[in-house]
């Protein structure tokens, strides 16, 4: 015990170094804490702070007024019936497919999905069939292939028990036609899921204008939260399937195990809320940014943008060749480049990465967004002589 | 939208009424953050703070050295081959049973089981099968009945997939004797699910000393940590179980969806760590706290504590006949007492509960545990005159 003692120490002090940079990893960015939100951090910061006067449900808390939130404002927000809080959205993800699938069930996905859709479908024991992507250049999903693929499913024998559709990937950032395969989805009597982990809170998302029957945001990714915490919707005709009751316990829901995130992630999402419904309509002005970012780094020989262009997202998957020949020329090999950024003030990149990887511009300022284009082209001149 | 907006600005500014009070809610006392954690949360309050540099596993994260905290000083500190980080106790409970049982399948619990375990259960479509306690007035569970249970179930036909021990139950804060029941576990090859929530953090708890395969604990209830986050560990023999990694995400844990308690909670967790040791060392100071109180109010005519009693525990049970005879004539009805509480500087009893209620004194000073027998005690002579 003493040498444990004495050997913690060291976790009393941790500070976080990224602070101080201009931050470009996409998980980073939507999840910054409003002011609003930062400014009642200390408050709520104790384990299960939310819960003071909870008579069993978190979601049905009146002080602090979680029940409007949740049952009110939440719905009116992601176009649903009924909403409820995840601990994330790969949590809700595994709520809905364990609600509706049993194991050997097939299930339908987009394969820009994200890993955590997989893994959530490995863990309820359903197989996993996926639309293909156009690959390179764009990896663009052609909703019609939806279609196609819930008909050979059923060709096989089987009944897809759910169809999904990252809105958008968290690769490329690409938004296909997500009302285009809900109604298809509804064609084919195929309960639809939007994964809105990127885009719930950063863009305008409505899950019944795009005919979803479960939509999964994330707090801590796109809603100015504390992690972690998701948000869950869904339409009357699932709530019931989504969110049944125990029967030994006749208010707790069982696919949330009563209850989920409480404490901190919850109040901050809600403080955060005003800010980020403010910030969904400056919308155009984000993806304005970012394409003009592309823009301006694609002057440098070799780098393009992957993904459908345009880009329709904050998101944005680079290609980087130049980064590459340099890096093996370069003494630190692959992590010249994270090095270089860090002198000046940019991390984010994923270390060791140079032939592509992605960023977000989301929330930087219009001067901060002109640091991170001068700053990959002065690198790319400080190196262009190791280059033949 | 405009509407939402304007109807939403009341999030921004909510307030914590009961960090005033001293707070009896035993959800509550050991959920209070360390000094040095609440130094650090505005650093960490963002999003996904701690995934900076995450390599792709939560639990490998070298900056902040979460790596060196799952997997070297977790792991030591409850007694288990391998740990990781969950969302709470209760969703460490269902990977345990998801891992273990299919529907239909079997698990044995204490009867004095928390209602999540059953819901987990629920969840997994698992049968619960209890170890009856000996009921009023000391709900005790008898370690030989596990045996007895499973040699039941045995000759149903059935072989028990889990058996889970509550330690202490939320209730009455009865420790059983977890190595005996381990033991038996053991002797009929049943797996062996110790519930620390209200231990873990909070006294010595080893799971190898108390023969259990698998612990959970959770980090805002007794851990002094911000929720939600819980700590899972296991044996060598059930690591590679419960920790099986996705066959197409090769480094990722399906059961954890591949992360878990992103954000603040892991680093107040690690940063409340060495407070937690320490605290830990204080538990006979704690209990004796306890028994002082129990002791001190039990002199109120017909007030008692319920559970084993000494009570080896800060979470206890009272029994309060003479506040109900109370209520029953008071104008505020039920909530008298804890109107009353409240001028005195208390909360925390649940609201309208004048019969009986359950408590924690932990880490409340003495000064602080004698206003609160003070004020029981004033109460019941303010109102003993409405007593015949």
């Amino acid at each position: 015990m003493e040498n444990l003692i004495q050997q913690s120490q060291k976790f009393k002090d941790l500070h976080r170094e990224a602070l101080k940079y201009i931050n470009l990893n996409p998980l980073q960015r939507g999840g910054i804490l409003s002011d609003a939100a930062r400014k009642i951090v200390n408050e709520w910061a104790d384990g299960y702070s939310v819960c003071d006067y909870c008579g069993g449900c978190l979601d049905l808390i009146k002080n602090p007024p979680i029940e409007e939130f949740v049952h009110d404002k939440l719905p009116k927000f992601l176009g649903t019936y009924a909403a409820r809080l995840t601990n994330g959205a790969r949590e809700g993800k595994f709520a809905v497919m364990h609600s509706l699938c049993e194991k050997g069930d097939t299930v339908l996905f987009d394969s820009n999905a994200h890993y955590s859709s997989f893994v959530a479908a490995e863990r309820v024991g359903a197989e996993v069939v996926t639309v293909p992507n156009s690959e390179y250049p764009e990896f663009k999903i052609d909703e019609n292939l939806y279609a196609e693929k819930i008909e050979e499913i059923k060709k096989a024998g089987k009944e897809p028990k759910l169809a999904l559709l990252t809105y958008p990937d968290g690769n490329y950032g690409n938004l296909a036609d997500a009302k285009k395969v809900g109604k298809i989805c509804r064609e084919y009597g195929v309960p639809f899921l939007l994964n809105g982990a990127y885009s719930v809170g950063r863009m305008p998302v409505n899950a019944k204008k795009l005919n979803a029957d479960f939509v999964v945001g994330s707090g801590h990714k796109s809603m100015a939260a504390s992690g972690p915490i998701g948000v869950l919707g869904t339409t009357s005709e699932y709530e019931d399937v989504l969110f049944r009751k125990s029967p030994k316990y006749k208010i707790k829901e069982i696919e949330l195990l009563g209850c989920t995130s409480r404490g901190l992630p919850v109040i901050t999402l809600m403080a955060s809320f005003p800010h980020v419904l403010e910030r969904i309509r400056g919308w155009d002005e984000e993806v304005s940014n970012a394409r003009w970012f592309l823009d301006k780094i694609s002057g440098i020989p070799g780098i393009k943008p992957l993904g459908i262009q345009p880009t329709e997202h904050d998101l944005n998957f680079i290609e980087t060749p130049v980064f590459y020949e340099i890096s093996k020329k370069h003494k630190k090999r692959g992590y010249f480049l994270q090095k270089e950024l860090k002198a000046r003030g940019i991390v984010g990149i994923k270390p060791g990465l140079t032939n592509f990887f992605k960023l977000s511009t989301y929330l930087l300022t219009t001067d901060e967004i002109k640091t991170v284009a001068d700053a990959f082209l002065e690198i790319y001149e400080k190196y262009e002589d190791l280059l033949e």
